[in-house]
């Protein structure tokens, strides 16, 4: 069945709860699933003590209790929507994790984000919540397939739009609701789908996250208690694709997931917007080969896509979050400091004057012929010479041996300063093991920071 | 100060904590914001036992308790953001609310369904509850306006959009935020900011009321306790006039509320979508004043506007809540029965075969000459003669005192099954006397049912 033989919004939830994984097939994609699920927990649990988790906290304490669904870092426990608000933001709150050019977006905070307190609400399994991921995003890079991706390029922030759907999936798996369930949840989910690019670089664009996780696991529900939506509400000329920008296919359907979108998410080696890794890549590389300072530089001149303009084109951050989105602050930072880690984006550096002082030589335009994430940076010594390369860092391709052995340095780096050698210990084996869980509360008490 | 000459975020932000009302213009205004509370109340609480609010009620348990924020018709008190949701939800739940053309919407439902939970919380005096109501509604017009009307023509929910950031207004004005505070939470708000048109006629449009009600005390809250968003979350190329068909104005501002909107509030008296508003007016009157009856007829010529059409164009309604957005049905039902009332729009009635009967000789279609509301129908008998007439029921202004008796009449009608003559005379008065309360408790409490 392709997406032209169906309405959208049945098709996705017939796929929903239709989908089945061979023992062989769940074996090869479960491995991916942990990956994203290490770097998420990783992720997570080193936000715990950002402003804007603590902003969370305070503001929605009202529904904080002793019983409930489990928080990333442990903490009070809240009812299973206002967990995964809090969780899916709390995970995207370094934008640090990973990312899918095929979903538009940041898939496993969203996704985990809903899943984890459902499941934990339910009693289901690991497999089962892993069986609902793969599926949730499965719908995710269906959905944005028939959006197109200038759903993103208009504006709207695909972690917030595609991924409020791609979790409510996710959540009708793990209930096992019925198709006209469903068809209800999307209905729901699909009208409420929101978020624009112009919140980058404030606590809005995590908030974009744990608010499309919150609602996934709402829409689930009122679906589950009768609730009604529009039953094409993706593609009803006054639906998401009319509305939302989406000039999309029509005629494709599931013949695109043989290229498992698991196998393909881009995972980050540093704590900034994906918009600044072409450049950060660039600088780094070029400085390892030809051994030039930052003092050495006169000018550097990048080109990249409208798409990183309008996400991290920002020349001068006042923030640690702000500075997430500025190219020119994260590559100057980057050969100054010899560091793109989460120390590199806070308050207290974003005014360093050794990086304003090289900042000051970068400039940044757009490139038409550019598209997504490929960047040129072109840097000018004081000796004359030029060095030029263009990178991309969706296309690389990386073993995943070598993926996992670089994702448990993340980890480790991430979570060393919070906690114990053998509680990080505790935690891979519990993620190593996920598959095996009778049910995920164990995974999270093993996340909890004391 | 003009919306020219600031940034329109800014501008509502200032907007929304400086507005002053001097002794006269609250009491002449005051007496509006009562009839509204008046109207939101009898309905909502006529609303108590629909599938959509039970529905509510089952998904959001979790956060049911003893304590806390009051429903309409009482039952169990909820945190303040799952009342605001709830009520805001129960108050659309029959739409038979209050609208306004201004705020491209139904503002009532969206501003009290945030501004009585939070005022209970905080234990503010009904008159400052008042003030929230009367800034939230002129925020929501100056955006509305800012937007321009073709953000709801193209197929956004005014009362969702629009709706959400006026509440979040009178829920920072409730908090007394600082101006940075409240560019911060419409910040919040604003990028969250959704509702299609193509959920009309599912339990989504009154939803659409309910999550804007708690998005705008989310957003608040959210960022008195230090949560950031864009400071230019509706004028950024990237924000809500970039991406949501905003073409409106950029040069107006205080002047217009000049023409104080809350005195332009126009009351529903058929408990159906306003769209189909023209047509039941036309062919009651041409009943009767020319005396014919629903056999009489041949057919029956509807011509209306494309928003009508987008809204109301149902020919064929499956459920009662379908039928309230079918100009078709709404009008023959009316002829048949000669009601207009909630009676008139349940699931047992919307397959009377009287009604089908004339249904099936009423043809509706677009006349791009038409705008809004307005409406031609030309009712053909078998006796060969043809009434033909064209109304906009937002053109018709009715004197207060007339207005309030009306409101009083749907009120008693919609609640004498709910409640005894001594509750609804005490619910009256609480309404009566509400710039007097010194909290609100008081009012919710005379809206329980046994």
């Amino acid at each position: 069945m392709s997406l032209a033989e169906s309405s959208i919004t049945r098709f996705l939830a017939e796929h929903t709860l239709n989908r089945q994984f061979g023992e062989e097939e769940f074996s090869r994609l479960g491995a991916f699933v942990k990956l994203s699920l290490i770097d998420t927990t990783g992720v997570a649990v080193a936000a715990r003590d950002e402003p804007l988790v603590q902003s969370l906290l305070n503001s929605h304490s009202a529904n904080a209790r002793n019983e409930g669904a489990a928080l990333f870092g442990g903490g009070p426990k809240f009812d299973v929507m206002t967990a995964a608000l809090i969780n899916g933001s709390m995970a995207h709150a370094l934008d640090y994790d990973d990312t899918l050019p095929w979903f538009q977006g940041h898939p496993s905070v969203v996704l985990w984000g809903a899943i984890l307190p459902l499941a934990q609400n339910l009693g289901c399994t690991g497999k089962q919540a892993m069986e609902a991921y793969l599926v949730g995003l499965e719908v995710g890079c269906l959905l944005s397939q028939y959006m197109g991706n200038e759903h993103y390029a208009a504006g709207w922030h695909g972690t917030a739009t595609i991924g409020r759907n791609a979790a409510t999936a996710a959540c009708c798996r793990l209930l096992s609701l019925t198709t006209e369930q469903t068809v209800n949840a999307l209905g729901i989910s699909g009208t409420n789908s929101a978020g624009f690019k112009t919140s980058f670089g404030t606590m809005c664009k995590p908030f974009h996250s744990g608010s499309a996780a919150r609602g996934g696991v709402e829409a689930a529900l009122m679906a589950q208690a009768g609730f009604t939506g529009s039953s094409e509400v993706f593609e009803s000329k006054l639906g998401m694709k009319g509305l939302m920008a989406g000039v999309g296919s029509n005629s494709v359907g599931l013949a695109y997931l043989s290229h498992h979108p698991v196998e393909k998410l881009v995972f980050k080696y540093h704590a900034a917007c994906h918009c600044t890794h072409a450049p950060i890549d660039i600088i780094m590389a070029s400085s390892g080969t030809h051994g030039f300072r930052a003092d050495d530089i006169t000018d550097i001149k990048v080109h990249c896509s409208q798409i990183s303009m309008d996400a991290a084109g920002n020349p001068d951050p006042k923030t640690g979050l702000d500075a997430k989105f500025s190219i020119a602050y994260a590559m100057s930072s980057a050969l100054v400091k010899n560091d793109t880690g989460i120390a590199n984006f806070t308050d207290d550096q974003v005014d360093d004057p050794d990086v304003r002082a090289l900042m000051s030589r970068v400039s940044v335009d757009v490139d038409e012929t550019l598209e997504g994430l490929r960047t040129t940076c072109a840097i000018t010594l004081r000796s004359g010479e030029t060095y030029t390369d263009t990178q991309d860092p969706n296309e690389r391709t990386v073993p995943i041996d070598e993926q996992t052995a670089k994702l448990v340095g993340k980890f480790t780096s991430a979570l060393k300063s919070l906690m114990t050698a053998d509680q990080m210990q505790a935690l891979r084996e519990a993620i190593e093991g996920f598959d095996c869980l009778d049910n995920v509360n164990g995974f999270m008490a093993a996340t909890e920071l004391q």
